[in-house]
This record gives C-alpha cells, structure tokens and sequence, in this order.
C-alpha cells in the first residue's frame, strides 16, 4: 500500500519555522507603538514585513512597481528561495531586459500578512507568549494585507507605484489597492483575478482546510508546540487545489491515462497513472515550505473578499474617481478565475470611465498560466508598462 | 474552532457492517464452486448479490431493465433505503407510470461487487479468516462488476435484458454490458458518461483516496478490526468528490455568498458561508452509510475504465457488429462527464453504423442532473423506452 510519504517533524521543519521569524530578504519592523487595526477591529503589534527588491529607486521615487503574490508565493518574486533553492516563481517576468525591467523599474514584493516567509502570521512567535502564534492569530483580510503593504511602501518614502502587479490573490491586493488608496496608484495590472471569491472557491477553499484540521498532527493549531505538522493533511489540501490551477486539458495533454512503469495497471493502490504520482509529489513538497496555519488563514483571507459588497453591492463604487490606469488579464482555461469574473472587474471600470484595457490570453494552462511562460502575456504586460511608462514621463 | 463533527465507530456503523453482510434487500449467493475470475486473473468466491426488483417480469422474460447505479448509489432505485431511511434515489424516474414504468417492465437493481449494502465487497466478512476482506479484497474493475451482474441475470433465467441503463459510473457498466455482452442487450442507456476515465478525475479520486487513507483510524484498511472508521478522511474525500457533481453555475444561484447567520463575518473558522455548511453536512451524513475502503475500491474501478484502450485503441471496435439500440444522454453544465466524452461514444457508436441517439439536455445542475427532477431528461428517457418497446414487441 503506497500512500503519500508520512512526514513529520524534522530539519526542514525548523528551517521554515527561522524562516518565519528570521527571514533571509529585507525585514522591516513596526513596534507595539505602532499597531495595525485589522477588519475584524482587532489591533495586530507587532507586525514585520519581509520583502525582497530589484533594481534602483529613481530620484523622484516614481519608478516603483509592487508585486503582490498568490496564496502560496512569497517575496522571491526573481531571486532563489531560500528553502527550496528553486528560481524566483516570476524570473521569467521580472529581470533585466524583462517584460517588468529591473534595469528601468524598482521592483519590490512584501511577504504578505499572514504568511510565513518572514512576515507576521500564525507561525510567528507571539512576543507576549513566546510561542508561535498559532490560532491565536486574528483572521485576516485582503484588506489588512494591502495596509501592512502601505506601511511598507511608506517606509521606503514612496507616494506613489508606478505600477501594482499581481496574479490570483496576489490580483485581489491589486483591486483593493486601487480601490482604497486609489491616489498612490499610478497604474494596476489584476491578472487572473476576481472582485469576490465564489461559491465554488469557497468550496474547494473549505475542503483544504477540513484536510489540514482532519489531520490529528494538527493539534487544534499548536502543532509546532506539539513538536509535530499535520503533513498528511496539508498535502490533501494542496493536491486538491493543485487540480484547480490546471485546466482539464493541461492534465489530459500532460498525462492523459499515462501510466507510471509501462503499461501494465498494478491492480492496487499504487500510483499506477502519471497524473497520481504528480499530485503526490505536489503534495509533499508543498508540506516542506509551506505553514499549515498559513494555508488556514490565507484561504480564510481570500474566501472573505468581495470588493462588490464592500462597496454597497455595486462593484463600479470601488474605483469611482480613479485615476489609475488598469490593465486586466486573464486565461481561457482558467476554471477557477474565469474570464466572466475578469469582465465584471473591466464593466465596473468602465461604469466609472475609467481607463482600462483588457486582454483574455488563448492558453490551455488554466489558471496556472500566470505563473508560466506565455509569450502573449508577456508582450502584454510589457507594452503596457512601456506606454503607462511614457505617460508617466519616465525614461526608457 | 468548528471543524467537522468527529465521529468514531457507534451503532450506525454496527448497522453499516450488517447491512454489508446480510442486506435488508434479495440477495443472491454463488458459492465457492462457481468463483469469478477477475481483470487482475484472481479468482473471487464465494461472491454475494444484493437486488432489488420493482414489476413483474412478463411471460416470456423480455421486460426486463437492469439499472446500474453510480460509485456511491445502491440497489434502492426506488424504494426507501435501509439506513437512511430516504425515498430510493430515482424514486422519480423509476415507478408506476414513471418514465421507467414499472407497471409495464420488470426492473432490476443490483448492489455492485465492491460495494457495501450487501454486494460482495471489502467490508464483506472473508470466510476464510471471519474478519473483513478489508485490503484483501481484489481491486476490481468495471468488467468484474458487470461480470457479477451477467450472473445475477442468469440467475433470473432472462436471456436479454430489454435495456440497461445507468448514469455516472452506472452508464460506464452500461457500455461496458454493450460491449461485451452485445446480444444480451436489446438497449442501453448511457447517461453524463464516458468511455474512459480523465486525467482529472483521475486527480480527484486519488486526492480523496489520499484522504481516506492519510486518516490513522483507516488503520492501512483494517479499521473495523480496530473498532475505528475513518470517518474525517472520508468526509473530506466526499467533500471534494461533492464539488464535482455540481456545476459552478448551480453553486452560485444555491448558495453564492450567503451567509450562515445574518450577514456578518465571524473572523474565525467556523462555517460562515452556506457552501460550507453545505458541504460540511455532505461529508458528514456520507461516513454513515458508505464504508470507506469501499470507496477506495470503487473509484480504484473507475480510473482503470478504459473501453478505448481495451479495443486497440478504437473505440469503435467496442461496437463492431452490436444490434443494441442506444440513446446517449448528457448535460451541458456537467464538468465531471462533460458533453464532448458522450459525443466519443457516439461517434463510435455511428463509426460501426450502431442505431444510437444523442440528446445532451440544457441544466445548470451540473453532474448531479441525472439525480434529479429535469423533465426533459425524463420525457427523452420515457420516449426512448416506449420507442424501443414496441419495436421489441412489448405491450403498452
């Protein structure tokens, strides 16, 4: 009987768990003097922010792009992961010489709240208790994300980004930027995003959690207290959604009926077919990087959002006045953020005359297309950051 | 922290174990001297039969309509079921004067081989050892299932059925039936199928298996020995199993963003939303009724389905020569069998010149749609039947 690999406590474990509370980019810092007033009108002190930058600050400080990442990226937007030694999740995008230009834009990417690559969340230690934060963490929202941003980009002295980049979640932060601190947002690119998380969303959402607070190594949250991680059900979490990031026909082009060794079915239990075994890797090397409370919280986070209600069931109030320039993209395969929920976001904008493009990119990738290499999403962003560039008046 | 109820072994599960081994319904039993020889060359004996049967069967026995269930169904097509006391689950198709018009043919209903309302399965008591077979019993495939059934049949002394029906996994039988048992099929009835098994919901399954036996009280299969059942891995498995029968459509005009209390956030895990309620409740009444390496064995059953793979890679060649009459039938929102898998199986079907119709019905419900009240659905199934019925001599 071949089940996925039973992990427990061990080296890497408390590798992710100084990552979290020492991390290897920039940290900054807000005392208790200095409180964040949450959504759910709790005060969150102190907070840290871990962030990583590319390329230079110009002299009037208008070259500044903002990269928010998705539910399990973090700030190693071009630059190799500390844990996993693996390549930055968007060097194809963001480099010297890339569609986001290093040599031209000053390029900055905070861990978000709630997450566990060095910014303040569940796996951080409580400085009134001197354990990790676990459960007693507050629930979080996309919201208090962009206002621990804020103080990021305040401390760095910036008024204004150029530009706010982001895919998924990461797309969320980048419609609640727009729509609550409008004035400090030149330009905003949401990709593969949505006003509102769905139904459906909520539901696979729900299904991850169960899986982790299923797993009896999960200690009602205090698991790393109890010296353990609940990695059997993280890693039922992370296959399930793995599934919704790629389309069916990636998983049918990819792996089709493939069998692992030859063609022969084990009759067993085995991971007989390709996609099987896929999955289980998915699984347990996520369990390695990845903070089970933050899988919680963050999920929780996104399930929470919705722009629409927030803003009296009328989706155009959240950016009326704008004046930031938007570009919104997404993917024909995408099932989990479907180009419909995409046109919502372009008709609220344009309810409001706001200035907006809007390109559905051809892709069999599903809503893992962000993150791969799409030569039509690139040219895109690249000429849009380009033209937004002139009009901007920054030099090429 | 409201996670799902736990729950244990208790009288429900006693009940469960009863019903797998001595079914409330008829049940036919062949013994050690008759055993089936498996896909996986093994040989299974004694093998149990559980049925139910709704009419009468006519004189000269060519009334008969055998209805295969899904991975989760059973026998009670039309009467209320044992354990949970419900109408039988399709009470509206199946009846007096229904569509499937009892007063006029004799139904038949078998529990599958690997299930557990009474069908020999791995909650079956092994007489070699007296315990369960548990991780003993065989993997099986859909041919074993329907090779079981051909016995069943057999034993009832009807030389061919006058039509075989089934949805989801039931229509998988069906053309399994039509395939290899061509001239004991005068019609066949595939619904919201396919003629193999997907890469993604190949992907799915194993993510639920994974849940399953990621569970310590699945005790690597041998949990009623334990006195456990892995109830939490199971919910979960049916939770993300449940998301696939709908269809996004169908979640969002049923549940949307409503919320459970009033319409405030409760900044906490709890089920906030309806969807997860929804869901919650699904998972939970499933471990009640269903056991759980069941589960594993039969969804095991459905990823090896492969008709195509059998025939050379042709399709067609399942068909070659069939004087069966078909009707396909699939529903436009359904995502888990979607409508191009059914227009394969047709053209197959008119690649060796079979009499086949297709209808693909208009539902937002999703997978599910076959389950309920879509009077379309049920005229084209009436239609179909009176058609081929007088054709087949019968009498109104």
């Amino acid at each position: 009987m071949n089940t996925a690999p039973v992990k427990s406590f061990d080296d890497s474990t408390n590798v992710r768990i100084a990552e979290a509370n020492n991390p290897s980019s920039s940290v900054v810092h807000f005392p208790d003097s200095e409180p964040l007033r949450l959504a759910c009108d709790q005060l969150l002190a102190p907070i840290s922010i871990a962030y990583q930058t590319y390329g230079e600050l110009n002299a009037d400080k208008s070259n500044a792009i903002l990269i928010c990442h998705a539910l399990t990226g973090d700030q190693y937007v071009a630059s190799v992961h500390p844990m996993t030694k693996k390549p930055g999740w968007w060097e194809t995008l963001v480099g010297p010489g890339k569609p986001i230009d290093t040599d031209r834009f000053f390029v900055i990417c905070p861990n978000i709240l709630g997450s566990c690559m060095g910014s303040t969340g569940p796996a951080s230690i409580d400085p009134k208790t001197g354990q990790p934060y676990a459960l007693n963490f507050p629930v979080i929202t996309i919201g208090d994300m962009v206002n621990a941003q804020v103080r990021l980009i305040d401390h760095l002295g910036i008024d204004q980004l150029f530009c706010i980049l982001g895919g998924s979640m990461g797309g969320m932060q980048v419609l609640e930027w727009a729509s609550s601190h409008t004035e400090r947002v030149y330009s905003a690119v949401p990709i593969a995003t949505a006003a509102w998380h769905s139904s459906q969303n909520i539901a696979f959402h729900e299904v991850g959690r169960q899986a982790v607070m299923a797993d009896p190594d999960w200690c009602a949250g205090d698991y790393h207290a109890h010296h353990k991680v609940p990695c059997n059900g993280l890693a039922v979490a992370r296959m399930a959604a793995h599934i919704t990031y790629l389309s069916e026909e990636a998983l049918h082009h990819r792996f089709g009926r493939s069998l692992q060794r030859g063609s022969e079915l084990t009759f067993s239990f085995n991971a007989d077919f390709q996609v099987e075994s896929y999955l289980r890797h998915q699984g347990s090397t996520f369990v390695d990087r990845f903070d089970a409370n933050s899988y919680l919280y963050i999920t929780r986070a996104m399930d929470y959002f919705d722009l629409e209600a927030e803003h009296g069931d009328v989706l155009a109030n959240a950016f009326r006045g704008t004046k930031t320039r938007f570009l919104v993209v997404s993917f024909t395969s995408d099932w989990l953020y479907p180009t419909r929920e995409s046109r919502e976001i372009v008709r609220a904008l344009n309810a409001v005359a706001a200035n907006v493009s809007f390109v559905e990119i051809e892709t069999e990738s599903g809503h893992d297309a962000f993150l791969l290499d799409e030569p039509e999403f690139f040219a895109t962003v690249r000429g849009f950051l380009n033209a937004a560039g002139v009009k901007r008046g920054l030099s090429k």
